[in-house]
């Protein structure tokens, strides 16, 4: 198949433009629902896009923050726009743990997860789909993910920022990610349990945060997750400019300027 | 004076170099201090570096992160150098105030100081001069400039981040800015109270996070302070993605690389 017959190709200036016959927000949606169908089962792509088919839709924004179009989030991965996430930290204050040490809620993903089998992960995380908003889906993602009440969750969710970073998810293209983040304070070890609901996660587990530093240094965590508690980490002075050399570095990397629209 | 006859300047690739004679750590800092020196009462200079003066050395870091040369603090802001500091936010939870909203510990310039008189400031705030660590200065500034005693200092303050950003101090050149964030919870209202000590304060206010954001809208504040309280209600869930259309934005340009080497 032609992929020129879709986008207009300019090879010489590496320019992939949607036709200009599509020019309302509508259109433009037909159009990447159209390509996304055609692309589907193109033996050619890096990975497979019918393996990776989520039936979610993601917002690409215009300049003025305005959303352009929409498409499907696996297509969206593949073509390297801006996807967005919500990526929640629970945890149990040192005060409130048996060995008085910081301790966070953190999931392995089912063993057959498309992406990162196996991989450890942040207590929620999920991507943002239209039309939800960045709270919404934090609230949503808590209960179908975890098992965590909507009350509990708006009680306690505190926004904390926002990681901003691009990765390469097959070596091949960049993909520019914003993750907004929350944490959540768990009261105790026992009276409020995350458990898995909707089998992205096989199990969680309460781990103290060295442990946690530990398994992020062996690769245990799916990469994005293990910079979301990192990030954690530096906010609650656990990880300081005295014992990580690498401090400027690491946060200026984690909160990059993304060249393209956002929302 | 010709400037020249100090740093080798090539003016057509905008260039000014230390002689490469100067090839030790002293030999630069004497070479520092020499031209500091012979340019210390220059008229033609955009602010007086004489005025500025504050026998105080900052370090200059090679891209191994070795300290590279030391020079007089005022004339490393006027040549544009990374400078480096230490701000802290002391405040008082929201359950611990008679009005049950956050508050924060501000105090207000001297109107004697060289820099932004008068203006709003973070609770404590110090440049990290030679040779003192991040740690060691935010203790000791604590003490002298807030008289906030070293056990309550070191006890309470958290790590909790760095900015990193660039302004313009007279609109004319740029100077990139390293300024490493702490956070002290104080337990109640009035039992300790920061107070002007060393007269770089006129006084110390609780105020209101509401209040403090309408100040920070009115240029009460010295800018990079207003800065750092963003940062600080920002991880404290105050500003959060959903009522600050400029989220994404605020984060990435608060955390900007540095294109220079850093410590």
């Amino acid at each position: 198949m032609d992929t020129d017959s879709l986008f207009q190709v300019d090879h010489a200036r590496k320019i992939a433009a949607i036709p200009t016959e599509y020019d309302t927000f509508e259109k433009r949606n037909q159009f990447m629902a159209n390509t996304a169908s055609q692309w589907r089962s193109l033996p050619q792509l890096e990975q497979s896009l019918d393996k990776a088919w989520r039936n979610e839709l993601y917002v690409v924004y215009n300049p003025t923050t305005k959303p352009y179009m929409l498409l499907e989030r696996a297509f969206s991965v593949l073509i390297g726009v801006v996807t967005y996430g919500v990526h929640m930290n629970g945890y149990v204050a040192p005060c409130n743990t048996s060995s008085k040490e910081l301790k966070l809620w953190i999931p392995r993903r089912s063993a057959t997860k498309q992406t990162f089998p196996n991989k450890l992960d942040n207590t929620v995380a999920g991507g943002l789909g239209h039309p939800y908003g960045v709270w919404e889906t934090l609230v949503k993602e808590s209960l179908e993910e975890a098992g965590l009440e909507k009350q509990f969750v708006e009680q306690g969710a505190k926004a904390a920022g926002v990681v901003l970073y691009m990765i390469q998810p097959e070596g091949t293209h960049n993909q520019p990610e914003v993750e907004y983040i929350y944490d959540l304070e768990f009261p105790d070890e026992t009276s409020i349990l995350p458990f898995p609901v909707d089998g992205e996660a096989q199990d969680f587990q309460l781990m103290g945060f060295l442990e946690v530093l530990q398994r992020i240094k062996a690769h245990e965590f799916k990469p994005n997750c293990a910079l979301v508690i990192i990030d954690f980490l530096i906010r609650w002075g656990y990880i300081t400019p005295e014992n990580e050399p690498n401090y400027l570095e690491i946060v200026h990397k984690s909160h990059r300027k993304i060249p393209f629209p956002t929302r």
